[in-house]
């Protein structure tokens, strides 16, 4: 069952040969729109977070490349390692310009490709949400981190596709979304999409996450990955893997929700994955208001790794993931990229 | 060896019969002090939160008797429960005014009494600095929490005051400020004092504090306590509990640094510690930013409780005290009060 159409909200949508993308860096007061014409109008709006979440960035890298497909197609290969340089950690931008330069060098339809890419991704969220909501109790108390809904996908979104076709379904469900910093897209944009649905929840700091385990008060986590090594190894938004070290301390089953093209079996482990840093403005001087004394030290990796260890199991649209997951990773994506 | 006065920064400081209080909340932008002069005042600023920490608070309630003591005696013990009731985890408060009533009610004189812990609690941090430093060694980067330095005591802090020992005997530390949200204790008030004090440090994300751990950038934890139960957990501004399990999983040594007027052993073990809930809108709307949707649902717990197993050692101005605590505590504190 697909979500009716009319709850999507699209992060990016192709209208008239422009890409429209909704700056989330302005949600949830203002609902504006960039119009993107040019790779450079696309790359810009993925440096400043106006697109971000791993399936969307793919989505809106793929039609970057409509735009540089009907300017000039021989820039195609140069525009689509810019958009790769924009966003290190999460892997769909490359996944997604590679399998658009393959068919433009193959003299196939550059916008057609893209288009493609985002149906399959809404696809793959609606059945991620069905295999997904299996694991979700009725009466669930679910913690999840950052944003992984429909402003990251094209579809329901990833862990969020999840929650949303659990509490759809008819279960019990209710919501601790955390802050998420320093962008706070759980603050933001989770607590919006999650309204916006009618689902029951509560906004908590990020410092709050391990005293609501210790009282009892969470029955599983659940998150999206930007990338996840051939071992099972997940890179995600930072804070991902304090959470699933207090869920593993706690006895509470930590599961990842993610499509297959966020599994890049050429990096054998996490250790292999490059963890982007951030502007410290986002610590020193969130939103515009200087908090910490001028010119402060700051440290601001946006990513960080969870060891497959602590990762309970993998949903990705084509099955469930357990231990050992190398294997069982190499099998689903198919080994040819192994 | 006592700091040199002129680095003391006085959160709270008897003036003429005033007493005046460093306005926390506009550090560290703007040095304004808050002239008290009522009982009223002084609840104010307690509640507003422009002073904050255990020992601080147990400093401003003290005095706060004394105006009230100077305006009319009378009033004295339910002056005492108002500021009792203002923060009901920071067991200090309670404990100064329970201190200076009993001896107000033996005829002695209440001002007195106020400065006395004052000087008390400056030598108190003095003490844990020196004991503390030696659990510190050289070349360590230390990982704390909230802020418990010379704006939380009378002295050079808790928690901050052992790492400023630390450095000023010359080891090379370097500390890992977490923001500690909601309110940013860390990264408005520790990086302020860090920075003014000369101690190298970097502010991070609470969100980083786990992969700084797995880089193996973390030699120790240190945080203070708002209250000490009998058998030795620790309650302290949320996000505590969480760095404890993360430091436990990393085989990271997880230190308390607190004087013993923290310790409450009429509370035989954490779940008797009552966990202030403070307003949603510091997570909604923090510093003024609207930044969830309007009507957002929140839960702002303000402290969590680590398990004394998780403690790898607590710092007193009396001793280092290590498990088994139950008996090292009563021990130390004074067994009468158990």
């Amino acid at each position: 069952m697909r979500a009716p159409a009319t709850t999507l909200i699209r992060p990016v949508e192709w209208r008239d040969g422009v890409l429209r993308i909704l700056d989330q860096t302005r949600l949830p007061h203002e609902e504006v729109v960039l119009e993107c014409r040019t790779v450079a109008d696309v790359e810009a709006a993925i440096r400043r977070l106006a697109v971000r979440g791993a399936p969307a960035l793919g989505i809106a890298a793929a039609h970057a490349l409509g735009l540089a497909a009907s300017s000039d197609p021989s820039t195609l290969r140069q525009a689509g390692e810019r958009l790769v340089a924009t966003r290190p950690t999460a892997v769909n931008i490359r996944w997604a310009v590679a399998r658009v330069v393959r068919v433009a060098d193959g003299g196939g339809d550059v916008l057609a490709e893209a288009r493609a890419i985002e149906r399959e991704d809404e696809d793959a969220c609606a059945r991620m949400g069905e295999l997904g909501a299996a694991l979700v109790p009725d009466g669930a108390n679910i913690l999840t981190h950052c944003n992984t809904g429909m402003l990251c996908t094209a579809g329901i979104g990833t862990a969020q596709g999840v929650i949303f076709t659990a509490h759809r379904a008819g279960k019990r469900v209710h919501v601790w979304v955390d802050e998420t910093r320093p962008v706070l897209q759980g603050a933001r944009l989770t607590s919006w999409e999650l309204q916006r649905l009618g689902v029951p929840m509560t906004l908590v700091a990020d410092t709050a996450a391990a005293s609501l385990m210790a009282r009892g008060l969470v029955d599983l986590v659940i998150t999206g990955a930007d990338r996840i090594a051939a071992n099972g190894d997940v890179a995600n938004k930072i804070g991902t893997y304090a959470l699933a070290v207090l869920a593993s301390h706690h006895g509470v089953p930590f599961y990842v929700a993610a499509p297959t093209s966020t599994v890049d079996l050429e990096k054998q482990s996490g250790s292999d994955i490059w963890v982007e840093e951030r502007d410290v403005s986002e610590l020193t001087a969130p939103f515009g208001v200087a908090l910490a004394p001028d010119a402060t030290p700051a440290f601001n990796p946006a990513f960080d790794v969870t060891p497959a260890g602590l990762v309970t199991a993998i949903v990705t649209e084509r099955g469930i993931v357990r231990e050992p997951y190398r294997e069982r990773l190499r099998r689903l994506v198919g080994g040819d990229a192994a």
